[in-house]
C-alpha cells in the first residue's frame, strides 16, 4: 500500500506563494476559542489567495512583516459578513502567537505538513519508533502543527502499543519540549526534590495538602504543581484556592519553596510539558486513557518539574481508575523502568481504592476537611488522615538520613505536633489570599438509605459525578459531605450523604441522579 | 484502567436544558466552511447558558421550532463581533440540516456523546467489534455525529487490525447508510449489473470510458458513477465532464441507463455511502490506507449502486498504490470474500502498473485519449486501448451466455466496429452537453531528456505529483502529455513529455518541478 499518500503534498512542497512579489493580507483577529488549535480564517471571495486550491489542504503558514511566522489550520469564510475578501483572520492564540497588531500586512504559504505526520503513519502502521522520531513528533504537537485529528491519529496508534522505550523517548521529548525547572541554583540549592503523585480517580482524595506541610515541615524540598479538576469534581489546586492564591509564575514558586520547602501551586504558568497538555486536550474527551500515556504524561512533567524522588500513589479498585492488582503492578514496573532512566528515583505505592477518601468532595468541603486534620480536630475524617501519613512517611523514607521504617512516625509526629499546621499557615501566606473564597453551596439536601443494612460499597465513578453535576469544580461551593462509609451500618431513611450546591439547576439534576441511584451497596 | 473515562459524561446524560423553561437563542448563519462537521457558535457573553460549562464538552444539541433536532461542534465566540449574546450561529451546513430560517428561536442541550464511542474505545483497546457495534458507528458517522477526532480515533483504532467478518459488518453497515439503487425494476428491469473500479495511483488510466461504452453496445448494463480526483490529476467524473455534462441525479441516471445501458456520471447526486465520504474526507489528508478500508470503501459504494457483478483492476508497481503481488494477493482474497458475502460477483485482475497508462495526464488530455480510442485513430495510445479491452473482455465474460476466452475478441470487435463509439456518443448525448468546455492549457513546455539511453522506468508518484502542480484537476485543460514511455530510446535534448497549464504560477511550479527530477529513469 502506498501508506504514505497525502493528498496536499503536491502543491504543499513546493509552492511557495510569499516568493518576494506574493500578495499580502490585512490581518485580523477573530474571535473564537479553538482549544489551542491556531485557526485562520480567508474569505471565499479572497481574490489574491485561490481559496479554492485549500479545499484539501488544512495548514497554512502565516508571515507578518517581522517575519515570524506560525501555521494555522485554515477555515474558508463563505460570504462577507465574518471577514472582507482582503483580510486574513486569526484566532485568538494564533494572533498573539504571531505577534503582530490587527491591520498588519501578512503573507501567506501552503504550509507544508509537518514530516513528523510520516512517522504517526509508521505508527499506524504497526512500526516501533525511533526515540529521534517521537522526538520530533511531540516537538511539532507542542508548536502546535498539529491538527486535533493528528494528535488523534498519533495517541490511537500509540495506544495499539508503545514499546517500554518508546514511552521512555516519549517521556523524554515531551519533558523537554517546555521548560525544565532547576532547584539546584539560587535562591533554593537544593540536591534533592520530593514529589508526589495520585494517578486518581478516587473522590475526595485530597492528600497532597496534607503530605506537602508535613514534608516540608521535616525540611525537605516538595515543590507541588497540581492540575485543576478536568475529569473529577475538585483538583489540587481548585481546593487550594480556597484557601490561598495558586496563580504563582515561576520566579516566585522558586522563592516561596526557597523560604519555605514546600508550595502548593497551579501548573498552567509554568508551562511544563506542554505538549502533554496539547494531547490531554484530546485524550480526554475521547476517554483513551493506556497506561503507557499515563506513565509519559506523569513522569514527564514531573521531570520538566525537576523532581528528583517521586511517590506514585496508586489507589485500586473496582470503580477506581485502576481496577486490579494486576494492572497496578503492570504500571509500577513502567513507572520504575521510566522513572529510572529519567533519573528519578520512584516508588510506588498501592492504596485501597474502593471508596471514596475524606468526607468532603468538592473544593470548599475538601479544603474544610484538610484543615481540619491539619489541625488535629478530631472529627476531621481518620482515612484521609491516614492515607495522607503513610504517603508522607514514605516520602520521608526517600532521606537516606532516616532509619528505615521511621518515616511513618516522623509523619505523625510531625502532624501532631502542629509543625504540619504552621508549614501550611506559611505556604499560604507567602502564596496570598484565596482570590475567590466562597462559601458552602446554600442549596443542600441529604440523601438517605431506603432499606437499613451495612454498607458494602460506594461508586467512586457516580460519586464523583453526583458532585460534579452539583456543580463542583466551577461552583466552588458545590459537592457531597458523605456521612456514612463502607463499613458502616445505616437505618432505613437514615442520611447517607448530603448534597451541597449554589445554583438551582445544578441542585436539581445533583438530587435526582442521587435519588436514581445513590451509589451506595447496602445489604 | 478506566477506559470510558469521558469528561462530559457527566452533565451529558443528563442535564437536559430544554425543558419547556429553556430559554431560547436567535438562529444566525455564519458561513464558515467545516468540511463537513456540523459547527454550533456560542457568544462567551451569552447568559441564557453558561459558555463556562462547554469548556470540555464538545457537542450540542439544537432543536428549532418545529421540533428538529441537529448535533453540532460548540466553538464559543469570544467577543460580540462576530455573534450577539442572544444568537446561536451554526455553520452553512447544520443551518441546512435544521431547515429553519434565520431569526428563528432555538434551543439547546449538551448532547449526549454517541454511545457507540464507547465501541470506538473497545477497538481502541483492541477488541473485536459485533456487526451490530460497527453498524452504530457508521450510522452516527453518516449521521454527523463524530467529531473529526472521533472520526480519526475510530479509523486509526481499525488500521491497528479488523478481522474479515469486521470488514464485511463495516461494508454491510457503510452501505446501508445512504440510499441503495434497485435496477429491478423500471425503467430498468436489469437482472445484473456490470461495474468496474481501479483502485487507483496510475495516471492516465481512464479505462472506465472506454469499458463503459464497450459493455454497454453488448447489451450489459453498466451505470457507471465515479469520483471527481481527490488525490490524483484528473478522475473519471472530471474528465468525462469534458465530454458531457456528468451532474445527473439518481431518477435521470436511470432513464439514461435504461434506454442506452450505460452512463459515466459524477456519484456525487446519489448520496451512496456517505458514511464512506465522511471517512474519505478523514483517510486522505491523514493518509490513511489500509487494505481493509480500502475493500470497505470500494464494496459499500458497489453495493448501494445496486451492482452484481463487479471487475477490480489492482495496478501493482513500485510507484503505484499497491506495490507487490504479496499485497495484491491479499486485497483481492478480502474483496472476494467481502464481495461474495455481500452477494456481488467480484473478480479481480492485476495488471501492470509500472508506468502511467496512455498519454494524457488531466481532464482534457485524458478525454482526448478516450475519444482516440474509441474513434480507432492509429495514434491513439495503445496500452490504455489494450488496457481497456482486456477489462472490458473480463467483464463480457460475466455474461453466462458468453463462451469461455470470447469476451476479449467481443470487446475488440465492439471497439473496431464502432459501435462502442456510437454507445459513448449516445450515453454523451443523454447526459447533456459538457458545462464546462476547456481548452488545452495554453501554457506549454517540453521536458527533454538530459542524456540518451531507453527508459527504464516512470515515476507514478512524481507524474502525478507535476500534473496537479500544473493545475489538474481544477484547472481542467492542465496536465502532462507524455511523449515517451518504458522501452523507447530518447536522445538527450529529446522531449520526454509535454507540461500544459492555463496559470502562469501552476505553468512555474510544475515547469520547476519536473527540471528538479522529470520522473524518468533513463540508462
Amino acid at each position: 500500500m502506498r501508506h504514505l499518500e497525502g493528498v496536499p503534498r503536491v502543491n504543499v512542497q513546493t509552492a511557495d506563494l510569499s516568493s518576494p512579489s506574493s500578495p499580502t493580507l490585512t490581518l485580523r483577529r477573530v474571535g473564537l476559542q479553538t482549544y489551542g488549535e491556531y485557526v485562520a480564517f480567508l474569505s471565499s471571495a479572497c481574490s489574491a489567495y485561490k481559496p479554492e486550491s485549500f479545499a484539501n489542504i488544512n495548514k497554512i503558514e502565516v508571515r507578518g512583516p517581522a517575519g515570524r511566522t506560525i501555521v494555522a489550520t485554515i477555515n474558508i469564510v463563505e460570504n462577507g459578513d465574518l471577514l472582507d475578501p482582503f483580510s486574513l483572520g486569526l484566532s485568538s492564540n494564533a494572533f498573539h502567537a504571531l505577534k503582530e497588531p490587527e491591520g498588519s500586512q501578512v503573507m501567506m504559504n501552503l504550509a507544508r505538513p509537518p514530516h513528523s505526520l510520516d512517522f504517526v503513519r509508521q505508527k499506524i502502521r504497526g512500526e516501533v519508533l525511533r526515540s529521534s522520531e517521537i522526538s520530533e513528533i511531540i516537538g511539532d504537537i507542542a508548536a502546535h502543527r498539529y491538527s486535533k485529528a493528528e494528535i488523534t491519529a498519533f495517541l490511537v496508534a500509540s495506544a495499539a502499543f508503545l514499546t517500554s522505550d518508546e514511552v521512555l523517548a516519549l517521556t523524554k521529548a515531551m519533558a523537554n519540549a517546555g521548560t525544565r525547572i532547576s532547584w539546584n541554583r539560587p535562591p533554593c540549592n537544593f540536591q534533592v526534590v520530593m514529589d508526589k503523585h495520585c494517578v486518581g480517580g478516587i473522590p475526595g482524595n485530597r492528600t497532597s495538602m496534607i503530605v506537602v506541610p508535613i514534608v516540608a515541615a521535616c525540611g525537605l524540598p516538595i515543590p507541588k504543581t497540581s492540575s485543576r479538576a478536568i475529569t473529577s469534581a475538585a483538583g489540587t489546586a481548585d481546593t487550594m484556592e480556597m484557601l490561598a492564591n495558586v496563580d504563582v509564575d515561576l520566579a516566585r514558586m522558586q522563592d516561596i519553596v526557597g523560604a519555605h520547602k514546600g508550595c502548593l501551586v497551579w501548573g498552567g504558568h509554568v508551562n511544563l510539558s506542554p505538549a502533554d497538555d496539547v494531547l490531554i486536550s484530546v485524550e480526554r474527551p475521547l476517554g483513551i486513557d493506556t497506561p503507557e500515556q499515563m506513565v509519559a504524561s506523569i513522569l514527564s512533567k514531573k521531570a520538566a518539574a525537576g523532581s528528583t524522588h517521586l511517590l506514585i500513589d496508586i489507589p485500586i479498585g473496582p470503580t477506581a481508575k485502576v481496577r486490579s492488582a494486576r494492572e497496578a503492578a503492570r504500571l509500577r514496573k513502567l513507572f520504575q523502568f521510566v522513572g529510572h532512566a529519567m533519573g528519578i528515583d520512584v516508588d510506588v505505592m498501592m492504596t485501597d481504592g474502593t471508596q471514596p477518601i475524606g468526607s468532603g468532595i468538592g473544593p470548599v468541603l475538601e479544603a474544610r476537611d484538610v484543615m481540619a486534620i491539619l489541625r488535629n480536630d478530631p472529627a476531621a475524617p481518620r482515612d484521609l488522615r491516614e492515607r495522607a501519613l503513610q504517603l508522607a512517611g514514605a516520602i520521608l523514607e526517600f532521606d537516606p538520613a532516616l532509619k528505615g521504617g521511621d518515616g511513618l512516625p516522623l509523619a505523625r509526629k510531625t502532624l501532631e505536633n502542629g509543625d504540619a499546621l504552621k508549614a501550611m499557615l506559611n505556604i499560604m501566606h507567602a502564596q496570598g489570599p484565596s482570590p475567590c473564597p466562597t462559601p458552602l453551596g446554600s442549596h443542600h439536601k441529604e440523601i438517605c438509605a431506603v432499606a437499613g443494612g451495612i454498607i458494602r460499597a460506594i461508586d467512586c465513578e457516580r460519586i464523583g459525578r453526583i458532585a460534579r453535576l452539583a456543580g463542583a469544580p466551577v461552583s466552588k461551593g458545590a459537592g457531597i459531605d458523605l456521612l456514612k462509609k463502607v463499613g458502616d451500618s445505616v437505618k432505613a431513611g437514615e442520611p447517607l450523604y448530603r448534597i451541597h450546591a449554589a445554583v438551582d439547576t445544578d441542585f436539581m439534576f445533583a438530587t435526582e441522579m442521587a435519588h436514581d441511584a445513590p451509589g451506595y451497596e447496602i445489604r
